[in-house]
Formats: structure tokens, C-alpha cells, sequence
């Protein structure tokens, strides 16, 4: 096998973030299911934008938040995703690349516009995700450089990909490339709603074709049904070699074979926008697996990394995260 | 004179804000002069960005972040400015109008993209711009609705308008409509480059044009072209029936006739990013003014909404002014 030229290679749905603070009641009047992500279509979009406050953008998309953390911490990674050639796609074209995350998918020229996702932020901190995939139905197979993908160590790739149906053809067919070149996959099951859409593929993903799971709570017990998290994490250790899972203010838990690790959540001061923090979590777990550290100390990447982005408005680092590791000696 | 409709309308170059952190060493490098505002082109807008690091994106422009303050102090306001329509343009309509504020400027449909302006936030919070100017060059007296001007209590103008040709010759009529009706007129010179680029004129408003003038140390020095502060306020006061000069940290000085009234910088914890501090101390003055406080409150609802602006990024507030304006017992 080759030397691998990136670190992370991550997959998923290009978005720019449409970000504005609201209320509980706004959601309700609105039927808005809090703390998920909902997808809209194009109409509904631009009514929920009319009636949202005054908004910032900043680019976002899962994966693409997670590739942008792994180079925050020094890594090297690349992405995948799809864009339209207008204002927005440029923006988010300009900010991953000026994170210093390769970036060449060829942008859509026509069609549908840049997905947004208007993200209404709570006062509790909670944001809840509205998202138009616009351009994302776009991504396909025809998009995946299979050199890039058989040169990174991991490729990483969100549930949500699953949605747009070129999209999940382009996941499995990454995925396929990324294991006959002897390299790791690795999915975040992305939000209980996605799990539910798709629970029957991504089990049988996570029986024999990821080999590091990123789930939250909730989701990794709507995968496997049950009521209880213990009982989840007992069933994902049996069907695959390293899953990390996240319980919010409980930290996480790290399961692998006969190794458990829980690592406990880095407190912040106050809790600004939960947006992107399982991104940047799987950002540090997936900067440490990749550098060599034991699965407690990628645990703790992930945990101060998901700390840092809660303490501010969006889903890209504000603080470098090598900095912060530097801080709290997991350099 | 009929019931006024608004407390202040505001005409200036709309503009969507694209903030980025930056270093000492970039602007140097760029030769960018640090601090002020500097007018680029298209090509050197996109050769400028796509040297800049990862940025998000805010809806600014001088007076229109000044009537979105009015407004979230609990006045009402009007903007006059052009935004092409594209995504950047949708984006500035949705944040002016969702704060509160009418805006009725026909959208270009053709012609150079809604105005951007690259702002380059170094480590001691100190703001640069670059602004390409775009659809703001198609402003022009054509976009002038005479009645809601002569409908304001106030036409708040911006220096900045002198910089589009066809802008300009909407500033000169819509001040004369304003005049006309009886309504007060107010001008900010905006910044000392500006005032370089267009002292003649601006002294020819000064001097009997205009009712409010809003100047910070550096541009009123410029415009009666003294060295000392004291000497210019002499000058003003002689000029202009009222004068409120901002000192940023040292608070602002009110002039109108005999009196003089001091109001000390309201003290924040950390100067985050300076963009709209100007912008918004006019805000606070104007809606003191449109409800008649005396000049010393005028003054002190200014530094209130600066000390708010400069605690965050972007020159949109994120807490309400009138909240604000209440804890300080202003209200």
C-alpha cells in the first residue's frame, strides 16, 4: 500500500449554513420538530427563510465540517460534495479550500441552487436543522476520484448521504473502493430521523463494511431499537471493530472488542450552538486514530473539539484545534 | 407637516460583509492600509478572497446597519440601497427586512453583483474593509420614493455614497426633499479616506445642509484638515447646528451651539471585532434624537450600541438594543 496522502477523506452533502436565533415558540407555530434535521424542499425553504429573523451564513455540511476539523488539528483531509456554480457554492468552495482541505469536485452548472440549511438556534443552545439539499441531488459516482479515496487512510462518510439517491450510490461505491484498497470506513449514522429513513441499509453497513462508527445516543438506539443506550453499545461491539459514541454532557463512549473507554465532556462555560458538534467530536476521534493514539486520548480530541464549537455561533472552528490540543497536552 | 412615518430613513451602499480573522502580517503583505475602508474592483476582490481564510457572511453596509439599530432599539426605520438579485442580494433583503425596517429598492436585475466587502479582523479587533462596490454603482436619484422621505423625521446619508457617481446625485436629492419637507437631514462622513476623496463637498453640506453630522476623530480632523480635535469641534460647532464626534475609546463628544456634553465609552470586556461601532453609535444618537432626549442621553444610547457591536462580529446587533437600553436604565 502506498504512503496515503490524506488523513481523512470525507463525503457528504455541501451546505452553507443560514443560521438565526429564534425561539421554542417559533418552532412550534411553524411544526418544526426541534433538535433534528428536517428536509424541505425548495418552496418551503423560502417560506420558513421569509418568516426567520435576520440570519449569518457560514458554510457547514457534516462531513465537510468534520474534513475542516481534522486539518484544524494539523491533519490533512479531502471532500467530496456538490455544489452549484453561484454565489453561495463559490462561498463554500473559498472556505473549505482556505481551510486547507482539498477540494475538486467539478461544481454543478445548472440546476438546483447551493444547498442551505436554515439552522434556528434556540435559547438553550439547541439547533434544530432545515435543509434544502438543492445541488447535493446532484452528487453520483461520477464525482469520486478513486485514487483519492484509495489514498486516505479513512474515508469518511455521513448517513446523510442516504437521502439523495445518486448520493448513497456514490457512498456505497466509496466505500468499495476505500476497502479493496485496504483502507478504513468510517459513517456517522447523522441523526435519529436519518436512521430511521434508512435503518435496514445502515445496519447492514455496520455489519461488516464500516470499521469506525460514529453514532450519538439516540441514534445508535434507533438503530438497533432498543430503549436502552448499554444495550446498544453491547450490540454494536458484536458487529463492528471500533465505535465511538456520544452522550453529549456525559462525554462519550468508546467501544472496540473487549476495550471500553469513556471519556467525560469537556465543560464549557455556556453552551452558545450545539451545531456541529458531532462533527467536530468524529473531527478530533478521527485526527487521533489517524495519528496513532490510543482510543481514550482520540476520545478526548473529539470531546474538546465538540467543546470549542459549542461555545460559539456555527460549525467551523473559530480557535485552531492544534492550538487547543496544545493546551490540554494531547498534542 | 403630517405625522412622520419613520424616525429615520437611511441611503447608502448596501453591502453584504464577508469577515475573515487575519494577521498584521497579511495586511502588510497585501498592502492593504490598515483600518480604513478601500475601494477594489472585481478582480482584486476575488484575488484578495481567495487569499483570505475561511469567513462567514453578514449583512452590513454603514447605514444600513445603522437603521437595523434604530429599529432594535424600538424605533422605526427606512433604507434606500441597491442590492442586485442574486443570492447575496436575497440574503441583504431578508436581514433589513426581518429586522424590522422597510425596503423598497427595486432590485437590479442585471448589471455587477450585489456589493461585498472583505473585512479583515486583525488579533487587537481593529476592522479593515475592502469593498467592491457592485450593484451599488446602479443607485441612483431614480430610486428615491419623495414621500417616504419627506415622511422621516431624519435622512441619514452616508459619506460613502459620494463614491458612486449616480449615488451621489441621490444623496444631493434626497436631501433636498427632506429640506423641503421640513424633515432634519444627517450626514456621517464615514471615513477619513472618504473625507480625503470628497472634502470640498462635504464641507459645502456641513456648512449648511446638513442638521446632524456624525464624525469620528480622525474624519473631522480631516475635514477642517487640523491637527488637534479640539480645534475641529471649535470649527464644527460654528458650522453645524449639531455634531456628535465619536472617540472610540474615550467616548464621544456632542456639540450643538453653547453647549458641549461629554459621554464617557461604556467599557466591554473585549473588543471582538470593530465593524459597525460608528454605524451603530448613530443608531443609538438618531433614535435618542427622534425621541426627544436630551443631547447627553442621545449620546449615551450611541456608546451603549457601539460597546454592543464591538463585543462580536459583524455590525448587526445580536442582543436587542432596547434590552440593552433598559439594564442601563436609558429606556
Amino acid at each position: 500500500m502506498s504512503e496515503p496522502r490524506h488523513n481523512v477523506l470525507g463525503i457528504g452533502n455541501a451546505i452553507v449554513d443560514v443560521i438565526s436565533r429564534t425561539t421554542d415558540e417559533f418552532l412550534s407555530s411553524h411544526d418544526i420538530p426541534k433538535g433534528g434535521m428536517n428536509l424541505i424542499d425548495e418552496a418551503r425553504a423560502e417560506e420558513l427563510y421569509a418568516d426567520t429573523g435576520p440570519s449569518i451564513e457560514i458554510s457547514g455540511g457534516s462531513a465537510a465540517n468534520t474534513i475542516v476539523g481534522v486539518a484544524s488539528f494539523g491533519g490533512t483531509g479531502a471532500y467530496v460534495g456538490k455544489v452549484k456554480d453561484d454565489q453561495l457554492g463559490k462561498v463554500f468552495s473559498h472556505d473549505i479550500r482556505a481551510s486547507g482541505v482539498t477540494f475538486e469536485t467539478a461544481l454543478a452548472g445548472e440546476g438546483p441552487s447551493t444547498a442551505r440549511s436554515l439552522i434556528l438556534v434556540t435559547p438553550d443552545g439547541e439547533r434544530t436543522m432545515n435543509t434544502y439539499l438543492g445541488a447535493c441531488v446532484q452528487l453520483g459516482p461520477q464525482d469520486l476520484d478513486a485514487d483519492l479515496i484509495a489514498s486516505a487512510q479513512v474515508t469518511y462518510l455521513e448517513g446523510y448521504l442516504w437521502d439523495p439517491e445518486a448520493a448513497k450510490e456514490a457512498f456505497r461505491e466509496a466505500a468499495r473502493i476505500a476497502r479493496a484498497a485496504g483502507r478504513k470506513v468510517s459513517l456517522t449514522l447523522s441523526d435519529p430521523f436519518c436512521v430511521e429513513r434508512h435503518r435496514e441499509g445502515f445496519l447492514e453497513l455496520v455489519k461488516g463494511n464500516v470499521d469506525i462508527l460514529f453514532a450519538n445516543e439516540l441514534e445508535i438506539m434507533s438503530l438497533y431499537q432498543v430503549d436502552d443506550f448499554d444495550e446498544a453499545a453491547v450490540k454494536v461491539k458484536a458487529d463492528c471493530e471500533l465505535a465511538a459514541l456520544t452522550r453529549s454532557e456525559k462525554g462519550c463512549v468508546v467501544v472496540s472488542g473487549d476495550h471500553t473507554a469513556h471519556v467525560p465532556a469537556v465543560p464549557v462555560k455556556q453552551v452558545v450552538d450545539t451545531t456541529g458538534a458531532g462533527d467536530m467530536f468524529a473531527a478530533g476521534f478521527l485526527y487521533g486514530v489517524t495519528h496513532g493514539r490510543d482510543l481514550e486520548t482520540c476520545g478526548k480530541l473529539g470531546v474538546l473539539a465538540a467543546s470549542e464549537i459549542i461555545s460559539h455561533v456555527g460549525a467551523r472552528p473559530e480557535t485552531p484545534f492544534a492550538d487547543l490540543a496544545r493546551q490540554h497536552g494531547l498534542d
